[in-house]
């Protein structure tokens, strides 16, 4: 079904390349007719399947399905030889779907409407994949920690199915609202529909992709920026927040303590890198107060859009960059990264450790925003801090075999995993693309922005023995 | 009466000036009365202090007593300018003193022999003061996960002072006996006496410090490298593990889960070194083996000599090293990094968790070795890696800030926070010093040393403001 779904999405771009008489034309509608066999006939050949899956069959089905889109995603690129060889387009394709928004494409100015329209739909599809799982699925397999906000967002554990498709249905409502109210506002800070369109989407999925090589860089409008900023804030909260509107209620994501933590973040990044470019590089203040709050934004969030070449800011620049790069945003929103509760339980235990040296005997009750941390919790950030590390580490390792260099290395690991986009260096930084990487090194990329969109457990889970022990 | 200690030290090397009638023989001798002094006058205005100290004291003891012994070790270097000005000499002492290991000085092999020994013993010292604060103050301060393991280690926390300081004697013996054993060895495989006392209170410590500039390649030896290693080792597992040996019973590390652990993490890392370099870098094997054996052990141990510029091996064995840089050996032994304990209780919170993905309902006992695993451990590994990650993110930053690149930054952060001492990167690689940064950077780089050294908390916790409240 959702090999189907993505067949149908694939007429949008199909219809569109018909229209404009492209050149790639048969690939979409090729693409499209394969995938819509693959997913019938998948329907088919299962129709006698049992429809209630177990806990097992969910990790397999999550994990399986994500590489299923990027696949079938990866068709039109393939067959359109838009972006380069086999291994390009399948990397184009996850790092749309994982919303990461790393690109091995240049000259977007020039490629056909109906490519550059593909790809930012699938960022946006992505971003919907994430909330939906982030939602449904990953509280229901204990990852993610959003047991630890399900509670306040939704009573959705205690209900049955028909229960579960009335949520996620309210999810795609508010998500396709905020989608069209993005449009409308790059609209209105002046670019044409197709940008607006395409950047509400990958903007909504903190994906990132743009249709300009000079990303939002291109438009040069303070507007268009500042629309930018705001939704890029508006999607790294968690989508539940947002529900309350559809019962006519005013939704108030400021009151949430995981949304006031980011915004908390963001602004003391801000103030560091405001202060660095106008004390270390001399920037013009109101000039260095822009670019470091686009900049902040982009990053922190995971979108990734650059509005100017941070890179040329100099080496304090690119360090608070990299190390922004792992931060991310909230649960249950489409950002990536480490996110913030993560940081806010670590931060927990540092203060209880402090306080518990200085009062030995005193008992301390966890809690987070009002609400108990569960043991169970801080064993799982533990983990997630172990899984994140070794992920990059081991990323940068093989990178350096396929024979990067360190930054290179590290930067393409960091940012893959976060599932930000672009990186730090010559060869991956702000103005440059994933292009010049050779393809074992695109591999390694692809293998971390799936293992970190999945929450690295939902993924790694399948390679442990006791998974496929009976 | 620590800092009495010292002067009590520096009449060694004051001896062999006046010996050699070197002429750094005056400010020797003035280092020695000055010291003397201050420790004398500080006993006689404190004499009518009580003994007993509370928690918050030993907290501010025990980073004060380092950092004196810091400044008042850096007065000979300071006083017979044989090592730069006031920044050098004192980035000297705390490298020595914290057994970083990381040098300002070239020309070793010309300096006279007195500075060179006043540099090793500082390390011995260094050493000395880490095992004994590690086994009999930071179980009190509940700091460094030793609670985890004293009851196995010894019973000494419900015992009173004497007991304690029999406890110190008996470590002192064992600590002593190692050195002694130490500088026989590389007697034997055929260092000079000087050369065998002085790598021997560097191996002890993992310090790392030399008396030649090419550091133990200058040897050329297999045998002076197999000692090194063994002795590496040695100085990294737990030291209570060899208080049996004074009964005349033989000591067993290998039964200790801990040195398990570290040794087969090693043994994974040279595995892959191995692999790289014989692979990539078309290396002879036996080469390969002997070379990744000696890096492994330095780098992991957190000692730093080095036997062979690693460097020049590429770019994989560059990150190895780095990620390396972190590890560290066993909680009680003299070496520095993240220790094998937290990784072990990362992992075990990692095989939970993916445990508990897969069976919900389960209930799962923590242990370690045989031991319970308290949820208050759990939380204080969690902030240890907050803490440590952010250490080395700040120091990052600041050396970048301070005009150094990135690479160096990064990895004079997480060498001086590790307390391993050389780095990547051309300016402190492992043919080079730090004596190329710049003075703000020094200073940061001896913070960082500082803050590794005592575990970060011990220090950190004097800068909160609870710490200070009455």
């Amino acid at each position: 079904m959702i090999i189907l779904g993505v067949a149908l999405l694939m007429i949008a771009p199909s219809l569109v390349a018909l229209e404009l008489d492209s050149r790639d034309k048969t690939a979409f509608l090729v693409s499209t007719a394969v995938t819509a066999l693959c997913g019938i006939a998948l329907l088919i050949f299962n129709r006698r399947a049992r429809r209630r899956l177990n806990v097992r069959e969910v990790f397999l089905l999550t994990t399986t399905a994500w590489v299923a889109v990027c696949f079938f995603g990866s068709l039109p690129f393939v067959l359109s030889h838009t972006v380069g060889d086999f291994t390009a387009a399948v990397f184009e394709s996850v790092s749309a779907v994982t919303t990461t928004g790393a690109t091995v494409l240049t000259g977007l100015d020039e490629l056909p409407l109906d490519i550059l329209l593909w790809r930012s739909m699938m960022q946006w599809v992505g971003g919907l994949g994430i909330v939906a799982l982030g939602a449904a699925v990953l509280p229901f397999l204990r990852i993610g920690g959003m047991r630890l906000f399900r509670a306040e967002s939704s009573d959705f554990s205690e209900k049955v199915l028909p229960q579960t498709r009335r949520f996620l249905l309210q999810l795609l409502l508010v998500y396709l609202a905020i989608s069209v109210a993005c449009a409308i506002g790059y609209l209105v800070a002046g670019m044409s529909v197709f940008d607006a369109i395409n950047h509400a989407m990958t903007t909504v999925s903190t994906g990132g992709f743009s249709t300009h090589d000079t990303s939002i860089a291109y438009f040069d409008s303070f507007a268009v920026e500042a629309v930018a900023i705001v939704f890029m804030l508006v999607a790294s909260a968690p989508f539940v927040l947002y529900l309350p509107a559809l019962s006519r209620k005013l939704p108030n994501p400021f009151r949430d303590g995981q949304v006031r933590s980011m915004l908390g973040s963001y602004f003391a990044v801000i103030f560091i890198l405001v202060g660095g470019l106008a004390y270390l590089e001399k920037e013009d203040l109101g000039f260095a107060v822009a670019e470091a709050v686009f900049t902040v934004v982009s990053i922190g969030t995971t979108t990734g859009y650059v509005s100017t070449d941070y890179a040329a800011w100099g080496t304090f620049t690119l360090m608070v960059v990299f190390f922004l790069t792992f931060v991310g945003g909230c649960s249950g929103s489409t950002s990536g990264g480490i996110k913030i509760f993560r940081f806010k339980i670590a931060f927990i235990m540092f203060r209880e450790t402090v306080q518990r040296l200085l009062h030995p005997n005193a008992v301390f009750a966890r809690s987070m925003d009002g609400r108990h941390v569960t043991d169970e919790t801080v064993a799982s950030v533990a983990a997630f801090a172990l899984a994140f590390a070794c992920t990059v580490g081991i990323a940068a390792i093989l990178l350096a075999v396929a024979g990067n260099d360190l930054i290179t290395s590290f930067s393409a690991a960091a940012t893959a995993t976060a599932n930000v986009g672009p990186g730090i260096g010559d060869m991956i930084g702000p103005t440059s693309t994933f292009a010049t990487l050779n393809d074992p090194s695109k591999w390694i990329v692809c293998a971390a922005m799936l293992l970190g969109r999945l929450e690295i457990f939902t993924a790694l889970i399948l390679f442990t023995p006791d998974f496929w022990r009976s």
